[in-house]
């Protein structure tokens, strides 16, 4: 019997989205995914009109994730969506997905995981109750030097790890882009639909998420300086923050909107007591490797030398760039994967398990908490607790 | 009435095959085509055990091309496919494209265009009177950069072109590969297959276009230096190029697949008598402008300051790094959405129109021809014509 | 009449020595100064014999630089040295300074000033009384593209300066270095050498000195997280610290010895409200301008649309690179041309009169005393006060 | 008994030259070698005042090399010059040079080494005969990363070379700046003083001396497409050119001087069967080493893995980038070694003799010769000879 492309009902992702549109392109590119339905926007007749636009049947292009999901269940296990993928701002994350898989289905969110911590630990819960398959969508872990990078920290090729820096300076909201109607700084700005925190939640949190992925090592306490730089913005836009991982090890993340001219450039350095390595997210291909008294070492994507993993989240051979779309892809390649495997009766390849969950997205939103909390204390270190 | 998805029907691009597995991501990207049917190998089992890989109904999996023309022109028009995509080695162009075309269905076609030169300019002329759309995938102009650059170069930003120097240096074929049961390696280096060139067909035509693209310029002579550095290759494998344009300019062509250690890295740098450009596939996101006495400048894919054809041809903001797979998937969207503008009646973007057509599939031809040539000949230049 | 050469006085800088060799290098560079006299070990056998390998009268290399002082003082005004260059470990760098001072001579000295603070305050105030010019060597504002940078911040390129990122790793000092006889390691992990601070004092005064003069802003406070990471070290070999400027600004300042792999990678990165920058000292030669929503600018050493301070600060045309021993032999050309000048009674050019001094000594030791006292502290802020 | 700093004698540098105040920086550098006569101009009143600027006894400022040569003859063999350093333009090189030797001198020339093919081989002749050392300033030999890159292409680390591609693009000469009265266009585009080539000559010389240089080969043949892109210049301002080594590798050659925007940008790149390299001029402290199937290797100047060549071309430590001045010093330092090391009656080391020499000059004049030859025929190989 022949197996079809798992089927996706998507929430949100409308006119205007950033991230519905990303997230489509990494369902579509290996075809391995179908989009099916869909609940584009909280109009239904703009949801109606971007289904058109995406070659959607009109009957599966809902008003609300409420009838979706009630429709859906109507079809046959055959036709009906496998899982959903929920890419709306953060205050429309908690509600959507408990629904989700009440209803049975498999779930890619998009980070951060939900407006407050406290819904996290509710969310968290029910997804390991669930006994669904679940991704929150930091894209960043989906880079195949990333993988490299984790691998070999694990191998112990840096020995142990002293100092972790881990950077993401964007420049886009240097400007009060808010007041100009704009969709995306504006609900990113807004308490009601960003949450606590504006700069941290959005990017802090990917930067966060990317230390504690590479390095294995758990963050154990911070020391916030959080700042909203835009005059009348109501959310931060900016901080530094100081780290201490369970190990020992010490570093620093630095998060900011406003660093003028920069774009998306998430970047980490990690050194241990044998070796250091360095990454660049606008760089994504390269990752570079630094000895003691002997000459470094360029590690290239796409090379037969590297991990397993990496090798699996790659599609062209070493000087074929791929980059944020295909790190994208692979989350939803690697999830898609492993439910098919599922059906099938097989044992899922480890690199398709490898893909961020419920205690990422639960970690991310202490984080959040914690960073703004420390923000401002007095005190010098706050405990992280999750 | 909602418009579908375009069909595509690929021939090749079965098990081994590297470039086959690119066009499908390419064409699957977007969400604006759909895969429908195939003959993925000359082996009628191989193509099955493809086609059921890649989720297609199997009654649409042929054991040959001629299979899949007879059969989807007995489907309804609504429902067979709408271009062909043929994706095999070189020797399988001609036969396959021109019945393509005689069957009514718009074209891909992977560089180069044809075995021979001589197959070019039927293939040529079969294309201009189908009246049917013809992309052949010179994938490298697909890049958001390139856009930019030809826009710069037209508008007059680098002044009279005096010189252009395009570089194509790989390392796989370092070694003697093909002995090794390499299928990439074997089909290249074999005349039956790959036609009078290895490396200037396989790649150097790559630099060509890019030059002439890029400038707007002709190749007017040309001066080549042709070598087989691997000792038993049936084809060149290197060479070296002296370049005159129809406007004076001067320049120079590497192409090489032994140079160690090189990925895919082809590069170009154009200066006219007011400023220069340079640009590096490897990254192939920044676009760098040079002025004589002032700063250089940094351009960026994805920004809100480049031309309109660039940015037609990105996804994604700055720093969210595009690709190889990106490029060539704007080769298969714009493509798509010359056809469907078509249909619905509208006015195709100018985008949308400016993919590699049958002249570019032609004159790389020539260029295989006469470089080769020259590589024999003791005389110094030798004439480009078509 | 025709003037001659300055005549120079070296303490310290003997076998053994790293920084005596490069004073004397950026010293002899520019053929304005010659070394006449000195005393390079407290070993006189290891004096006479340094003294020998330079080419000095071996009447002028002295045992003590209490017999120098002494000797030098006999010598006619036209024959005894102009200045003296102390280039010894920490602890010894006050009495000689006070004692060059008040025998008369203009005096050039290694950061950091003193090995305390109180030493630091002492000889400020002995600087300011003497008359005498002062050069204390931060080397890395010697730079051309440094000069250029804060020559844009003071004109207003970048706007409201919001944020300063500091940087300085290092990875020489991440095994126990100074276990193995290693002269530079042992000095500068010795308290009673160096003085309070091992990493802070060598390279964050660096760091810390950078911000300030780029910026023409003041710390404020600061928070502190220091760190001895190589087991049985004395001294800190790491520390992260938050910043906060006197207009509002944050920042951090990262200063490393443990960053494996790490060469000598001072690094900064200023945002405005209107563009940023960006340096790289191992990279000297270029300044990035970074500008919202345009192309950054690429500014090169040597070119002639920078600033007259950039240009006086180069010896050759872009692309020609001066680097670390060209930056160090700017301070003292500035420093020679100064008082040459003053001795012609010509107005010295502005360029000659930035060299660092008094001011950024006793501001360097302020650092060292506050961030080490903040390292310690459980309260985030600590004020920054001289 | 102590000795003395070499003592060098100038022939031109005075106002206007480029490249006299250069070869005084890198004499002064080592504080090895003190000026202590010269004539500076063909005008006696420039040349009494450049040499008073430079602090030079007024009595060894001369009218004339004549007068020169005469009058340090008169002095004791303890009191006069050691050698000669001759920095005029190319018209000045050959009649200098022969008295200087004559005189009984060592002789420091800047490249080309003549104005002819005939005057190098009569100079090459005479140096043979003289017995003096004979340094010809190919600069960039100079650079530590270019003594490491020729010791691992010598220990077979690149295997057996296959490729080299070296090129030499510069902006300046871009406009017609010649008739601006700019000195450093002048006379290097007026065949009187230059020479049959122009930039050939200038820079292109460097380009084939490097590549000789580091690979060990000897160029065998090559044709060349030499240009003169600004309409009125008199010589050549841009050329390409494909050659053939002695071992049968190939490559190409490029030097421009109208490449808009384009500042020193000398670069080679050499690929062997076993492995390549990649060398920057303008990032002169990098060699990127690249491998088939492993990572790639970045090494830095300054490392203690690197050769004992490179080592004894560099002054400090990795991560204090030391250029071009220290490239050039380096050969007058190993030039002033071997000398010292020669009266002291001791072996110098092998790594100062490594300096470019006679050999080097006649093979650039006969460069110069063919390749300018080349560019008039329409045969497509030229046969290099000396």
């Amino acid at each position: 019997m022949a197996y079809k492309k798992l089927k996706m009902g998507m929430i949100g992702g409308g006119p205007g989205s950033f991230i519905g549109a990303i997230h489509r392109i990494a369902a579509n590119m290996d075809g391995e995914i179908e989009l099916v339905a869909g609940v584009f926007s909280s109009d239904p007749e703009k949801s109606r009109s971007a289904g058109e636009s995406l070659f959607l049947d009109p009957n599966r292009v809902y008003g609300s994730y409420d009838e979706m999901f009630e429709k859906e269940n109507q079809l046959s296990e055959e036709e009906r969506m496998d899982f959903v993928s929920i890419v709306t701002p953060n205050h429309v994350h908690f509600d959507p997905s408990m629904k989700a898989l009440e209803h049975g289905y498999h779930l890619v969110l998009d980070k951060p995981m939900t407006l407050t911590l406290e819904e996290a630990r509710i969310l968290y819960d029910k997804i390991k109750s669930s006994g669904k398959h679940f991704c929150l969508t930091h894209t960043y872990t989906g880079y195949p030097m990333i993988k490299q990078a984790r691998q070999m920290v694990a191998d112990g090729i840096l020995g142990n790890i002293r100092k972790v820096y881990v950077e993401y300076p964007q420049g886009w909201l240097t400007e009060m882009l808010e007041s100009e109607d704009n969709k995306q700084a504006s609900w990113r700005t807004d308490p009601k639909k960003s949450g606590k925190s504006g700069c941290m939640g959005d990017i802090g949190t990917h930067a966060f998420n990317l230390a504690e992925y590479i390095t294995g090592l758990k963050l154990s306490k911070l020391c916030a300086d959080i700042n909203t730089k835009v005059e009348g913005r109501l959310l931060d836009d900016d901080g530094n923050v100081l780290l201490k991982f369970d190990n020992g090890a010490s570093g620093t993340l630095i998060a900011t909107q406003i660093a003028t001219g920069a774009e998306n450039n998430l970047n980490i350095r990690i050194y241990g007591d044998k070796a250091g390595l360095e990454w660049k997210q606008e760089d994504n291909n390269t990752l570079i490797i630094r000895h003691h008294n002997q000459p470094d070492q360029i590690y290239r994507a796409g090379s037969p030398y590297l991990s397993h993993n990496a090798q699996a989240n790659t599609r062209t051979p070493a000087g074929h760039p791929e980059g944020y779309l295909e790190a994208f892809a692979n989350l939803y390649r690697n999830f898609a994967r492993t439910i098919q495997a599922q059906r099938q009766g097989k044992q899922p390849d480890e690199a398709w398990l490898d893909i961020p969950g419920a205690t990422d997205g639960l970690r991310g939103m202490a984080f959040v908490h914690h960073v703004i909390e420390s923000g401002k204390s007095d005190q010098k270190w706050t405990e992280f607790t999750v």
